[in-house]
């Protein structure tokens, strides 16, 4: 039976072995032994639950500290119950919402997310994609892949370049509040717009604040960053799309509820506007889709978010908390009760 | 004929008519006219001369400066004789080598380039592609077109994610410079190889100095920024392709000498490397080049320097040197005789 000392919580990991193998490489799990009691099984291994059993588990009431990732069960009032020491759960992914009860709240229990981490390789594509959009990057790559022959931005289509581009960043969530703050490396000029934004906040984070239709009007380059709600559905519908300049460019690297396809498919095919999505509806698009046809139109299968090595980030973010919270110190990324209502 | 007054220097535009249009906007136009003095045809619009005919254009001797562009005539030791005010060539495009003269240095006539503004769009470009490389960006794309299918890492091929990626920087010119201060923006270790910078150098810009052979075999990420001199050609041949490690990636926006295609060809084909180039040899590629066809390699048209808009980046900065010589102050980008020798 695990035993903490002062200042060395007792940890244990909940989510699925893949979770762990994915976030946390031999480093991580090094360091975190270091500021904490691992929780282990026969061989030495860090254990992982995937239930809250106290029969087959009768250690559990030692537990200080959970570190969740993807694929974690649930935690309610009653799982609350047979963790008397909980005092933290230290998730190493991006949302709480599925499978933490507000009891956790109730219960005084801090919560941390790694979703901070999980939105920089969002960010980092945004960039990326933003930057080769404005090159008119698919439809060079399509014509001279078609040819052999360089065209010029007449014959592939407007171009423009990234000088002096207007970028609309919709929505100042995590990820768009980190774009905002990239496209600072580039010569362009940031609109934003978002409902539960105020021009002074647009100001800190560095953007004009608009309404969307004004954004869709004055931009280049249009990207999404709105969480998946009810009133997001289709927020790029006919209409959104119609008020978007001749030869502008659409980014979705969010969710593929956000854009109307069928209205997608139209202004793209016509040549009239570009689109870079990494995210559809539905999703994965079907193999027939005219968008994977179309030269000035880039799909992704959904790779922004964190793959590869970058799900070790989240794991380093989840280590550095629990290292805070050994050291007495406040989390760096708390979630509060109330942000549940405001994230996807 | 133009009058210059203390302050306000004589300039004249001598240039291609389309670099002209393309590099100078109203705005920039504007603003040179309350610098300087313009030397202008009958209609009031900024003249451009392709020639130094002081037959013909009798006002040549009043010409303190000359703003110069792509398709700019040379100016040698003779046309400087027809320039006897000249004081300084203000170049608007990247390199001067092409048509002054070292007799212009030796006349004490300053020089100045927009390289460093025609390097930014490189960079950028650079920054983009290395971001998208990590993510396996073209094998993906390519898996998802072929079946509407969403593949695994595994599936597409070795997968990484930017983070802790070592990234190589092979040349520590203008543009390699540059795109390790961009690179600061990402969670990667920058290598840099270049034979004229010495320890002290690589660590003001920010990069760890070491030979071509160690960096090819650390780096997740190759990019090319030397300059093409014979001593460069084929600088990526088969034995330096064969040290670089099994799934990285190698960038090209430099030159496509740089790099053995036939080479190139058999590492990508085999699909041990990834690579992205945006310059071939020969280029344009033939439109059978089995690179086109490749999912691992993404092959775009030379358009990673200024095109659309990012042209207007040159004139601007053009246009701000020539304020610098009219209020007296130091050129940003002075060309010394010296520094030929060492630029592309």
């Amino acid at each position: 039976m695990p035993t903490g000392s002062a200042g060395r919580p007792v940890v244990c990991f909940a989510m699925a072995e893949e979770s762990l193998l994915a976030a946390f490489d031999a480093a991580a799990l090094e360091r975190l032994a270091e500021a904490a009691t691992v929780v282990r099984d026969d061989t030495g291994a860090p254990r992982v639950l995937h239930d809250f059993d106290s029969a087959t588990q009768p250690w559990l009431p030692e537990v200080e500290v959970l570190i969740t990732g993807w694929g974690a069960p649930v935690v309610d009032r009653d799982v609350l119950r047979r963790l008397p020491r909980l005092r933290a759960v230290v998730h190493s992914a991006g949302s709480v919402k599925g499978f933490l009860d507000l009891a956790v709240w109730d219960a005084g229990v801090q919560v941390s997310t790694a979703a901070e981490a999980n939105a920089v390789p969002v960010a980092e594509f945004t960039l990326a994609t933003v930057i080769l959009a404005s090159k008119r990057f698919a439809r060079h790559q399509a014509a001279y892949r078609a040819s052999g022959r360089k065209r010029s931005g007449d014959e592939v289509g407007l171009e423009h370049g990234s000088y002096g581009c207007t970028v609309g960043v919709v929505g100042a969530s995590r990820i768009g509040r980190r774009v905002i703050d990239l496209l600072r490396a580039l010569d362009v000029t940031v609109l934003v717009s978002d409902p539960f934004l105020d021009e002074d906040a647009a100001r800190q984070v560095g953007a004009e604040l608009v309404e969307l239709p004004d954004l869709l009007r004055r931009s280049h380059i249009v990207t999404l960053h709105a969480p998946e709600t009810p009133q997001t559905r289709h927020l790029i519908d006919e209409r959104a799309l119609e008020l978007m300049r001749d030869g502008s460019v659409l980014i979705n690297t969010a969710r593929g509820s956000l854009v109307d396809t069928a209205a997608m498919e139209r202004h793209a095919g016509s040549g009239r506007l570009d689109a870079y999505l990494d995210v559809t509806d539905p999703e994965p698009l079907p193999a027939d889709s005219p968008l994977f046809r179309m030269p000035n139109v880039v799909v992704t299968p959904h790779i922004a978010g964190s793959m590869g090595n970058e799900v070790l980030r989240l794991g380093r973010t989840a280590v550095e908390e629990v290292e805070r919270l050994a050291a007495g110190r406040p989390l760096r990324f708390p979630v509060r009760a109330s942000d549940l209502a405001h994230i996807a």
